[in-house]
């Protein structure tokens, strides 16, 4: 039995890691169409500003950790470019055929790319070395980054820790992909305020016209599935790959995981398409378990983020005010600002969103902002999404008080009173 | 009607608060024998320390707050030492009687003391008072704190940090009052580590006897219920004042909140006392809002806390892995140590414990221990024990990622795979 597993980053390792422990007997095979194995490309912003100093810095294995100590074989430079299915066997790009008895996909998700010499990505580590090239041998004075997601906002960060006069293009209303208008003025106003230029509704036609020394393209992402489709995988309506909770497409045997596959909202209940690391590694460990001969399940995504930009930190999960609505839910939202910790121990004042559904009283969603104390808020928001808590079993919540760590009434629980009283 | 409430700190004035919001035309008496009411006691090892430079910087609201903007009358120097309950009157020392219709008792707990010019508590502001004047005129070099529990711990810190040698002793054979041989191991480890000699099993008989030029207490708290007691209020098995979710005694219209009272415990659904000051903000919250005559519940608390001993963050919440055999679960226990973020941001080592019951996969407790990236973790631990979580619906949470905040696997989630592996 030979299982491939087309992509060697977050989701195929993880699949193809998790397979192994689940049959010490299978033959398994990576096939990654790029140089390496196994990086952060999340971290690749980071490389640009300087806080990581090498690639090396933000890998996590080499493929010899694979063969060596896990028996799976790993080959890179081979992509795939179709599926023949009758014969189960994967083509790739030179014309090689490789069968394969179960097949995880985890092809990852593609940016946006302009031929121009000015113009760059960061999406993969070739695209951080040519970029870093630029940087260094022809010193640019201004950069334009198109697209305000999270790539964008990192990288505006990132371009001006390099000195760089930054201008922000996103062609939307919003920034982080967030349809919240508080949310997005108030990271306008951070941005501003650290000198990023930020044009809302400012869809960019040619990146080459733009006036500036050099221009990031960060529009977005997409799912890398046409091999798939060709061969009568199904896709989901946002052009990503239909998966069931165990991660297997529409075709027997055939799995998908990671930013080329649609997994569940846990809020909705619907099928959505959140490309991200963390949740690539889950999805790629149940697609492996599943491949392997195991039934496991993939209950879905919050859609949990978080991002630093100059100093922010900026996390949401769930749905927004806006989307609730949309989702035909009755959602009202509280907003707090206290302070994360005693003044005297120099206490930061962290944002608080909490949205519940008013026939319910069900938690829909969440955001926090703030210097400090971010990422540990909205994980709790997270937990209480996953576990469908009511506004009043969060406001009951026995969160850990004492003055290094917190205030006496942590920011989360004063705002779940706010949303109760609002619910009253 | 008139509300008395016994008690101006975190319970008392949490209960007088609720009420007026509910009732704005009930007469509201706050009685503190104290002579301060509102500031946050948990601060004080922090004045100490230096952290913190006045005990007005602990203090959260003044008297005026309360009689201006709450119409809540405030009478500090007012110690209540019994009831006269058929004619529902409280009686101060001085012999004056105060009729009420409802009483909220929050009158919090009290440290053993010793009557000794060498020997200190750091219970009150004036406790405070005391020592900080000892230290500066006396110039004590060594010091035996006496007690492992939070405070022991803070004052070991507080008085190295002010230059001292100390010596904690405690009876036990266990620090925090956490029946977990590991986390002592640790926390012992690291007291030497950084000079404070720790002697476990090591009872002190007469604080006088100890060649220490200071000797501090911290043997723990009894709860302040004797007059209620003698009035007929019933006591629980710990002692402390049994109540009913609404925070009410056994004699209507009289209830409890705070140190002085049990509440339930989320896990094992049983009556505990666990005297934290953000426990008492909740529970007289509800004392508060029922003693107005809404109706309100406490679900009671998970024993969830936190403490920072030189440095290094130490939090639980739930059972230890010995509780929860001694209350009939058969727990397993997964322990795993992992950076908190990548190491180009300077990630650090954290330890996270989950416990989960083998017969029903229920999580039962976790402690989380490091020097960043505590108090967001156990706060995960302590929501997902509200929320009766599974071994595995704790291994799906969508928590943030992003490398200024954490790793792709959160170390709480690789304790959830580890968890779940032992589970099989």
């Amino acid at each position: 039995m030979r299982l491939v597993v087309v992509g060697g980053v977050a989701a195929g390792l993880s699949a193809a890691s998790r397979a192994r422990r689940v049959d010490g007997s299978l033959e398994i095979v990576v096939l990654e169409k790029g140089p390496r194995i196994s990086y952060g490309a999340c971290g690749l912003p980071y490389l640009i500003e300087g806080q990581a100093t090498s690639i090396d810095d933000l890998t996590v294995y080499t493929p010899d950790v694979f063969e060596r100590e896990r028996n799976i074989r790993i080959r890179t430079g081979a992509e795939v470019t179709a599926l023949r299915r009758p014969q189960r066997e994967v083509v790739l790009r030179d014309g090689e055929r490789i069968h394969y008895d179960k097949l995880v996909w985890a092809a990852g998700a593609r940016p946006e790319r302009v031929d121009h010499p000015r113009s760059f990505c960061l999406h993969t580590s070739d695209d951080a070395a040519r970029l870093e090239e630029f940087l260094k041998t022809r010193r640019p004075r201004t950069a334009a980054v198109i697209g305000g997601g999270y790539i964008g906002l990192e990288m505006a960060g990132a371009l001006r820790a390099r000195g760089l006069a930054v201008t922000l293009h996103e062609a939307g209303p919003h920034l982080l992909h967030r349809d919240d208008a508080e949310l997005t003025a108030r990271l306008v106003k951070h941005l501003e305020l650290n000198r990023v230029e930020t044009l809302l509704q400012s869809p960019v036609a040619s990146p080459g016209d733009l006036n500036a020394d050099l221009v990031l393209l960060a529009t977005g992402l997409r799912p890398n599935v046409e091999a798939l489709a060709d061969a009568g995988v199904a896709l989901g309506r946002s052009g990503a790959i239909r998966v069931d909770d165990r991660m297997e497409t529409n075709l027997s045997g055939i799995f998908a995981a990671g930013d080329c596959a649609e997994t569940n909202h846990i809020v909705t209940g619907r099928p959505v398409w959140i490309p991200l690391g963390t949740t690539a590694n889950k999805m790629g460990r149940v697609a492996g378990s599943n491949a392997a001969g195991r039934r496991e399940r993939f209950d879905g995504v919050a859609g949990t983020s978080i991002v630093r930009v100059m100093g922010l930190g900026v996390a949401t999960t769930g749905l927004s005010l806006s989307q609730a609505q949309r989702e035909g839910f009755q959602p009202i939202a509280a907003r707090v600002t206290a302070p994360d910790k005693p003044k005297y121990f120099r206490g930061r004042r962290v944002s608080v969103e909490l949205i519940a559904d008013r026939a319910t009283r069900r938690l829909l969603g969440g955001s926090v902002i703030g210097e400090e104390g971010v990422v540990g808020r909205i994980n709790v928001i997270a937990a209480a999404l996953a576990a469908r808590m009511k506004a009043e079993d969060f406001a009951g919540l026995d969160l850990a008080y004492s003055p290094p760590f917190s205030t006496a009434m942590d920011p989360l629980l004063i705002a779940a009173q706010q949303l109760l009283k609002l619910l009253d």
